[in-house]
């Protein structure tokens, strides 16, 4: 999926133009856009969104608060006309839009403190993070002093309209803003990659877990697609199960009626969204190893 | 706890004290005791089992078959008049003394269709088996032909018995009838056992799982107790969870808010009770390893 | 370093032409190529090497002996004129033209025993064998049977050729002769790759060893080059030294005057010429692992 | 081999005979028995050690440099008469009453150039080095100034009497002055402890190996003797030879003519003599891991 712009068309549009391919970016602040435009030509993606991030830094108090202000809260359930089509499409992705009545009091009343205590809504970069993750922010966050806030909501607004961003406006230096997840099994009983065993990956939550895939690896021991790729990962907590049984059972080998090893677990958290985690598993049928790869 | 016998004094008793001794070893079979007197002197306790499985072994298949009827049903729900407080015992130890409605049924099922097979009740030592393991034994079982399933249960007899007599009978060459789990934390940042690291151990059951422990690791990175021991293991899938991540925390090591590891769980199975299971890990913050050791 | 002919070329050539251009691929037999010219034209490189070998398999066991006969002897002390450019080069590559008095006696003497047993050269392709792993295979081979070794002069004739071939004649569907030799070192403490850690390569022989390279880590713990690339992996036993406690002092790490670990030298034997061995190091000061991984 | 003395009898000997039985454990110097004599009871060997130890740290800086003065140079050639039995066994226990003419003459320079600067000998407890680390200390401490010399030479002598008087008196309270090394070797294909792994153990030398010990493992995957013990651990490099091929091939393993790995070496380091080392070997035919375990 392209997208819309190249930022060589972005540089050479006149304002009106300009700022109806990248006003929305900021929710309702299209004077972003319109302030940014004067930093043309923008030699990179990113030299862009750092201009426009500058204009917001470098406005003033009352207009950066109101700037905050204008965004929507965490976990609404009705859909709401005021927020922008990006918000709706960004709290969805994380199921924030279909919140269990428990859950939709946790939310409301977690927003009702931070909205009491700091005068503005709790803005994190829902893309970047699990729920348990939002969670957890949210009540680490209400601990902080104003200032400290103000600016963990514009870092946030940073990583929101950044991915806003390489989602319009194609370019050279474009932000990463994408990780990766990939895994890689080895059979140590032969040396060689393993080769079909079920690998499936969950996201673990407080009391639940959700399963987010599965798949099987290849004749590399690798999977024919990375585990998570094409965007943020999600701050969160992770379990990878490998069905080792089943593969050593295909391979001949005589084990047990209830093997040693069945179905191994790797769980492992993840805290760099645009970072690359390689999970894999040296393993035979009574050992096995693992690590963060390369 | 010791056994009100030793093998000793067994040796000398007549024949009505001896079969008041061990006569109930065998369920509603106190003839197996009569029997088996005739063989004494016995030089071990595992000499006086044999010469009693030998006596159920060799008598005619009509008396065998009597012998297995008269052993009661897994899972009654009520407490009957006619098992024997043994039976009762055991079949506690797993729970089955206090199914579920759900559970209840399924047992009764199980139970129904096996004796509708077979002509006799479903026998299996339940204190070498988890819940989970009973019922995946009843489910193969249930497609044995007549022959195997009487020899199976005179062979789950032999266990049950096994450990019935050990309980009464002290004295030389007792048969092995306890197994062992232990485990080991090795840090291999510091090349030192781990001590500290909260160790729990769960058994992972086809739905649900059950803490069976909580404990810690000694300076020797070992913990004070083994973690199952002084009694046959049951055939099961369970699950250790090492607290990785506030291990190395209280070493002053910096990580981050969501360490790459946290817990750590280490999922295997056992599958013979009597044995000993070593489950070390070896760790860092970002690698593990284990194995079955010894 | 490309190869003077292509394939597409070979295939459009007058006889004449032709066996010039491959008729030295077999030793002193350019009749080889004469016969392979009328299965024009070759799909393959490797169809090409067939259709020659073919030629050499189907003649008549009198000229296959006298084409065999033809070789040059192992370890020839001085230059000589009737052995062919690549006959020498090859063997130069081992150091057989350059061999010390007591092992040009020790060939001198296998070569007669092989020669007198079997009434023909020892043929091995040099290029696949590390000095240490021709001398096993002639004392291997020189208890083998006439047949046999002649099918196996035959196989080795085919490695030689082969390798002869890719040399002179570029085009689609090249055998693989190339082996990989690679390395790849992981810091498990921090969890990233370990950068600037010295890496030497040694052949182990059988009373000496040989430094075959010096290199260093990455920033992806890799060499920036294969160990050992561009040619078939000589068969023999290698040594790796990991400057393992030099880089743990460069990043800081308080250690011993000795450390525990200081160079780790993993040992290990290549068997498949063409193949990829990958020999990863997983470390810690105070632990390590490796593998053949992929 | 029990020591001559108990520290019961030595606490109620008279003067005279208190001075004969540990009067030649400080060099030339009963004195400072003598003077010790007067702190009686001990309560442990190691409190005589420290009242022994402390006369001298207490004596007038002129009595203490006599006192080293009067130690033996390391590396005499020669048997020379005016050094005590103990110092030659000592020496003789490195091989340093055994040097080639270049040791010798590498020993006597470093022994001119200490003295030269220091006015006293090079003293160093050599039942704690291998002769490599002797050498190593030697260039080391000759940079040191006269102030931090002295003392080492005290820390040393403390080492030394030590020893020499643990040979000499049994009693509660010893000291811990010997150190233990062991290995146990894993088979991670069957999950059970490898039985019958050739082992072997070498000092490894600047420029030279020396074979100090050839064992197997037993039915545990144990050695039935740790590999050193007894003594102080040389501090030094090693390295363990585990035959693991050999190994393979005896459980029925089919492998590469040249297996990946044959020979497995594992080489580190010790520098805490009287420490504990484990290193242990976990194996399948491909792969490996050793740490420093306990």
């Amino acid at each position: 999926m392209s997208a819309p712009f190249t930022l060589e068309s972005l540089n050479s549009l006149p304002l009106p133009a300009f700022s109806a391919a990248v006003g929305e970016v900021f929710e309702h602040a299209s004077w972003v856009a319109d302030a940014a435009f004067g930093h043309r030509p923008f030699a990179t993606v990113a030299a862009l969104h750092e201009a426009m991030m500058g204009v917001v830094r470098s406005s003033p108090a009352e207009r950066q608060l109101a700037f905050i202000r204008a965004h929507p809260e965490l976990g609404s359930k009705v859909k709401r006309l005021d927020i922008t089509a990006d918000s709706q499409a960004e709290q969805g992705s994380l199921g924030l839009d279909r919140l269990s009545d428990a859950e939709f009091q946790t939310f409301t009343e977690l927003n009702a403190a931070y909205r009491e205590k700091f005068g503005f809504p709790f803005i994190i970069c829902v893309r970047r993070h699990t729920r348990d993750s939002v969670l957890r922010q949210f009540a680490r966050r209400l601990s902080n002093d104003a200032e400290t806030e103000r600016n963990t909501a514009l870092d946030e607004i940073a990583f929101i309209t950044r991915l806003r961003l390489v989602d319009r406006v194609d370019g050279p230096g474009k932000p990463r803003t994408e990780g990766r997840l990939s895994t890689h099994v080895l059979d140590n009983v032969s040396g060689k990659p393993a080769m079909g065993v079920a690998v499936s990956l969950y996201e673990i939550g407080k009391s639940a877990r959700a399963l987010l895939k599965e798949t099987s690896t290849n004749a590399d021991g690798r999977t024919d697609q990375p585990l998570m790729a094409g965007a943020p990962l999600r701050i969160g907590t992770y379990e990878l199960h490998f069905a080792v049984s089943d593969y050593f059972s295909a391979k001949g080998v005589v084990q047990a009626e209830l093997p040693f090893l069945d179905v191994v677990p790797i769980r492992f958290s993840i805290s760099e969204p645009e970072g690359h985690y390689h999970v894999p598993l040296l393993v035979t049928p009574f050992a096995y190893s693992t690590y963060r790869g390369s």
